[in-house]
């Protein structure tokens, strides 16, 4: 998907809002345990009740790849699923990889050809040549990680070289790297007055901010200093939304938090 | 695993050889191509016939994600027959993975309980909540990203913060987590003469150093000032073995490399 798709459904749908399917057996309704795939089966419901709500999906890996096998093929299709029947939606592959350029190019293919997700997050530990090769595929994006929304991002990423912070040598450095233009940047929501330094930086930039609600972000601050020409930014909601009840209505209380959110986000389109 | 229990294997073998499974279908042998797993029967060749000469194997993640659920299945049927064929061998999951606190805890859960392997590469950017979810399992080994063996190591893992390295900061910080001790360290074999620097800050710990063959670096370097009182060296490669030949003696060639290897390493032990 282009940039221009992405920002022309944020405006049609006016939501800025990615919802999170960072799926987990224990946290599902119980009653959907006895059927065959009860995670595909949980997405499918919550993309089917959220989907004119919000413009991106972004299951996180991990949560997959904890069920195996089983897993990763609900993981398939639920990016199947998605691409067939709501192919506006933006999606992105929450797996946070990077390697050496050879083994990157690896983890492209799969995300980028072989699932056809939209998007990946990538972590900025290994530089250039190791996420280069995200860049070099046509209409995708790579997510770079910036500034998390955890405890141990001020373990490094705030620390300074030269009297500026790790992160923002990232964002830097990264503006340098061939085809950067396809590069957009995870940042935290719980630290919503950095936005303001790090829009000097990427202006222009989408950025992906994980944190608003279960880990205490603000949309509002988010907005007041993220907020671009282009709206510029994708706000991500997991358990808030999808957990938002056990019983056999979850997918209307997830619809629910996401139309509450969407709402919110309204008057900043 | 314990570490008592791979230094014993070291010191029985007299090596300290670890094999890299990097399977990419374009490079083995193309009578393999008509079975039903190729994947699986050329690691399965690989592992018979080298066992002997190494300590540890490395299957790195992204060679088998690229191939969707049947690289997946591969992957779970390499690590069940090394598990299976060879308990005491160390087995590695080179996924670099590392996100926030649940998350890691399910990327945990995926390799340490589900596939059963003794270690798993792990990323530091996201710091400390991102790494000891990993550190809590017992007998199982986290081995963080230090210092890598690309080009992509100067961006960011090179620069200092307060007159030190980013990946000295990454060493020390990483020493006060919990369970600090179940922690190895990824350090490349390009950069000899890092690794003096290194011991002084973890003089006890055991290093995957990547990079010996292929990429350039040389055992005898890495010896000179890597080695600990418990041998604390993991060497790995992977293509200068796996790839020996393309033939159908592509299991024996994969020995021979091995043994020379072996050859090399067997005076320091």
């Amino acid at each position: 998907m282009t940039t221009q798709t992405l920002v022309a459904e944020i405006k049609k749908k006016k939501s800025f809002l990615c919802i999170g399917l960072d799926i987990d057996l224990e946290k599902i309704p119980p009653h959907l345990l006895s059927v065959e795939d009860p995670i595909f089966e949980f997405n499918k419901s919550i993309i089917d009740a959220t989907h004119h709500l919000c413009v991106a999906y972004k299951p996180n890996t991990a949560f997959y790849e904890a069920y195996g096998l089983k897993g990763w093929s609900s993981l398939e299709k639920t990016i199947r699923y998605l691409n067939k029947n709501y192919p506006d939606i933006f999606t992105i592959a929450d797996a946070k990889r990077g390697d050496i350029g050879n083994t990157s190019s690896m983890y492209a293919k799969a995300f980028f050809e072989d699932l056809k997700f939209d998007a990946i997050t990538v972590a900025p530990y290994m530089g250039k040549d190791s996420v280069e090769p995200f860049l070099a595929f046509q209409n995708k994006h790579t997510i770079l990680l910036a500034l998390t929304s955890n405890a141990g991002a001020f373990d490094f990423q705030t620390k300074k070289i030269n009297e500026k912070e790790v992160y923002k040598h990232v964002l830097e450095t990264s503006k340098s790297w061939k085809n950067s233009d396809k590069l957009m940047y995870v940042v935290g929501a719980t630290k919503a007055e950095y936005f303001k330094e790090i829009r000097k930086i990427v202006p222009h930039s989408f950025l992906l901010v994980p944190g608003v609600g279960a880990q205490g972000g603000s949309l509002q601050e988010v907005c007041k200093y993220g907020l671009n020409e282009n709206i510029g930014l994708l706000i991500n909601s997991s358990r808030g939304i999808i957990y938002a009840s056990k019983n056999k209505d979850f997918a209307e209380k997830a619809a629910f938090a996401a139309g509450v959110l969407q709402h919110e986000m309204e008057p900043f389109i």
